[in-house]
């Protein structure tokens, strides 16, 4: 990881980590355990990619950081909803998460799907305030997106394919349309978000939405490769899980060797679609670099 | 029921149907499944008595039909997400809802949990898009409502206290704050939108929200009755079921003769804070009558 990376990163935590705390108090009462849950699973310190993502892509357009900032929040909200739905005992039945229990095991599963149920409903409402930009057009249209993103023609229909994926003899072709939903929508919209608040042009979105179909999927081989070659104590999760559960993945479908390549490819090809904005985007095109070489 | 009321139900179910079929189309490929549950859940044919609500609100100040039956569309779909998650073996362990097997025992836990977390997105979906109002800061308003209605200081909430309910020894302001979070929030939200699209006046807002206050609560009331009195057949799902979870209920606390007392108190009161309305609000007045004398 680049120094400049590494430090946007950990500006961007640190950051998002104030929002996250404010939009989730703790309470008391009755509904306690619900907030206690809704803050461990999204406090416990994750990469914070995606709102770095929706920060260097406002950079570009020089959005303000208090801007951006509740947006990359918003995404983490969603992304932290599904963390904790997937790794429900009836989805991928996880015990860890970060090298910590997951949520259903720390507190219950009944608390578990409502903490995501809430995580969910609260990305909505934290994009629909006034704070995250003046302009009610531009937040509308920020709201549609993410749940077009989120929903059943994006992520939660990634999951829906993933579950049903060793099942479904799915091909190359197949895979790759599974992990673009599963997560490559979520990431799309992360660059989109940093357009709609910058009032970017066509082109750009379109330099934008390419950039983030090819990282997204750089990332998920990586992550493939991670699950294969990782270690479970450096990753904080169990490893050769999609393995075990017969689920088909790039990896499995092409060789360590071919994927490697592939990812590889698609990190260089993400870059050059950041070529109209010139030295700007440094940041996101030091994020190619890091999905393809991280290990953890 | 009055028939003014049994004509205005059928119409609108039918009008939110038409939305609900629009909104959720038969896909096919690898998630055909997630969409065939999420239709299942929602096209089986509730009262559509918060449509109603939302419709029946808005033609107070003349709101055109086709925004306020687009919101009664997303109320229904919250509302839906809440029932298919509330029924999993992990809350609330239903396996009939209306006479027909519950979504996850109709498909599977994974689906269900999905189908749920789809339903909810979508809710926000509806509401972002430009046919719900031409007007972005009020569908931004909308955004904003049904989020804090339904999420973690809401309808989400009242699902968590509930569950911890038959340990928390709740006394009847306990048990009352529950269902104001757990079931009024979302009411209370169907009139607030029928205010919001109409441009309700501050006095005006206020009555609504009296009247969604206390019909919310003779709702439940009802509802805790025919737990305790109704027929299973003619209910199309399980009774007796909070004594059996040893769930502390306003009846449980009252006893029958002074709930019954209660819930027709609240009515008659609801049906009061609707007096400035005048005779515009009759099928509002009719839905409290209803509220406290249904079979079902």
């Amino acid at each position: 990881m680049t120094d400049s990376l590494q430090k946007a990163l950990a500006h961007v935590a640190r950051q998002v980590d104030g929002v996250l705390q404010t939009v989730l108090p703790v309470e008391a009462g009755p509904e306690g355990r619900l907030f206690a849950a809704m803050r461990y699973a999204t406090l416990a310190g994750g990469k914070r990619l995606r709102p770095l993502l929706v920060v260097a892509s406002g950079d570009l357009f020089k959005v303000p950081g208090e801007h951006s900032i509740r947006v990359a929040a918003a995404v983490e909200l969603v992304h932290t909803c599904s963390l904790v739905h997937d790794d429900l005992p009836a989805m991928d039945d996880d015990d860890l998460r970060r090298g910590q229990p997951t949520v259903h095991r720390k507190y219950d599963e009944a608390t578990a799907i409502l903490a995501g149920d809430a995580l969910l409903t609260l990305a909505f409402e934290v994009l629909a305030a006034p704070a995250t930009h003046p302009n009610a057009e531009l937040r509308i249209e920020l709201v549609r997106a993410l749940a077009v993103a989120a929903g059943a023609h994006g992520m939660v229909a990634g999951q829906a394919i993933d579950l049903a994926a060793a099942t479904l003899g799915l091909d190359t072709g197949g895979v790759t349309r599974l992990q673009l939903l599963k997560t490559g929508a979520l990431i799309a919209f992360c660059c989109e978000a940093g357009g709609i608040l910058g009032h970017a042009t066509v082109a750009q979105r379109h330099a934008l939405k390419a950039y983030a179909h090819d990282l997204g999927l750089a990332f998920q081989i990586a992550d493939d490769l991670l699950d294969i070659e990782g270690d479970a104590a450096e990753l904080g999760k169990a490893v050769k899980k999609d393995a075990a559960a017969g689920k088909t993945t790039l990896v499995g479908l092409m060789g360590v060797e071919q994927a490697r390549r592939q990812a590889r490819l698609l990190a260089t090809q993400a870059a050059a679609h950041l070529d109209l904005f010139g030295a700007k985007a440094a940041l996101l095109r030091d994020l190619t670099e890091f999905a393809i070489s991280r290990r953890s």
